[in-house]
């Protein structure tokens, strides 16, 4: 089975079962069942099954998951048997943010670069990156083969952003400027838009 | 037609076109279609038709989308024709970046208070805002009649603070803290964890 062939809403699932077990790995848990991980998760005990069956065979029946077994098998399936070194484009608040962010390191990622283009804010540091000239990025990119980047610029600049991402070699974007971005086949782009799923929320509200 | 009756998937689209269309307004546009909107947004002109049909008719066959007035119905759908007001909770890199986020008035919200249990942070300004005490939160949420609110402490206070968010009256509540939370029916949650996001990337980066 290739990679093409698992739809992306299965794979969607994946690091949010991972976040749940790596948290019973913390809270000292070694086993777990897809019963007990799905009414955490507000998912079916099916679906769980079902999802991670694609991938081959994590437990055994009537005797559940091995928590540190299954946490290994999920990093490996999602790539995150590496740290992946990322770039963040734009120093406002939400860079700032990104950068000073303790989430990303135990999940596989740390934000090694910052970019901007305001001659106020190039040069200063932000946690233990400091912050670079845009005009170096595509260089930077390339010479530190950077595969993941996080757009927090302006929705106006996005695209532009993007384009010279894409041209220095980055295939996965994580864009926070409030605007659909276009990348070409192969690349990737997830969105993380604060309004959109409040606005979603307000429809319920009144 | 009950709100149940329309499906949250559909629901989670409009916050999309609004977005969209706000933008296409920004640039000076006056008018569009199913299929220019499709494009730009990387769906199908017949979902868009779809998912609009099922509250109203808002283009004319061979006109297409007054932009204002399908920009007006939209907000009026998603209960967007008032401004929201939102408590943050956790007043660390997250927060912050909340508290400073220029984002989220012209889309419906306003971050009117903030909390925090560091005694070290209580009192201090953020952006026009000035932290709170948390053991304060449940009155001042309840006096100012608060719908919206936003989770921005660790992972193990998360549940903790929903519970007394909710209690207080608090309906819709948007998680970055990087956990399930668990609510009572007719409270909604949406998460936001940029790692879950990378992760579902990486799986396709090797």
């Amino acid at each position: 089975m290739t990679k093409r062939d698992i739809p992306g809403i299965v794979i969607g699932r994946l690091p949010i079962y991972l976040r749940a077990i790596q948290r019973m790995a913390q809270e000292g848990q070694r086993v777990t069942s897809s019963k007990e991980l799905g009414e955490r998760l507000g998912v079916s005990a099916a679906q769980i099954r079902k999802d991670l069956s694609q991938f081959g065979e994590f437990g055994k029946q009537g005797t559940g998951y091995n928590i540190k077994y299954l946490s290994e098998q999920l990093r490996r399936i999602l790539n995150l048997d590496v740290v992946w070194d990322m770039a963040i484009v734009g120093a406002g608040d939400v860079g700032n943010a990104l950068a000073h962010y303790q989430g990303f390191r135990d999940r596989g990622f740390q934000a090694t670069m910052i970019f901007d283009n305001d001659s106020g804010k190039i040069g200063k540091k932000i946690g233990n990156l400091i912050v670079q000239d845009i005009s170096e990025m595509s260089k930077a990119i390339q010479q530190a083969s950077i595969k993941v980047a996080m757009v927090a610029t302006p929705a106006n600049h996005a695209q532009e952003v993007t384009d010279q991402l894409v041209e220095a070699g980055v295939k996965a974007i994580l864009n926070y400027a409030p605007i659909q971005i276009s990348v070409p086949e192969g690349v990737r782009v997830e969105y993380i838009d604060p309004a959109t799923h409040l606005q979603k929320m307000s429809y319920y509200l009144k």
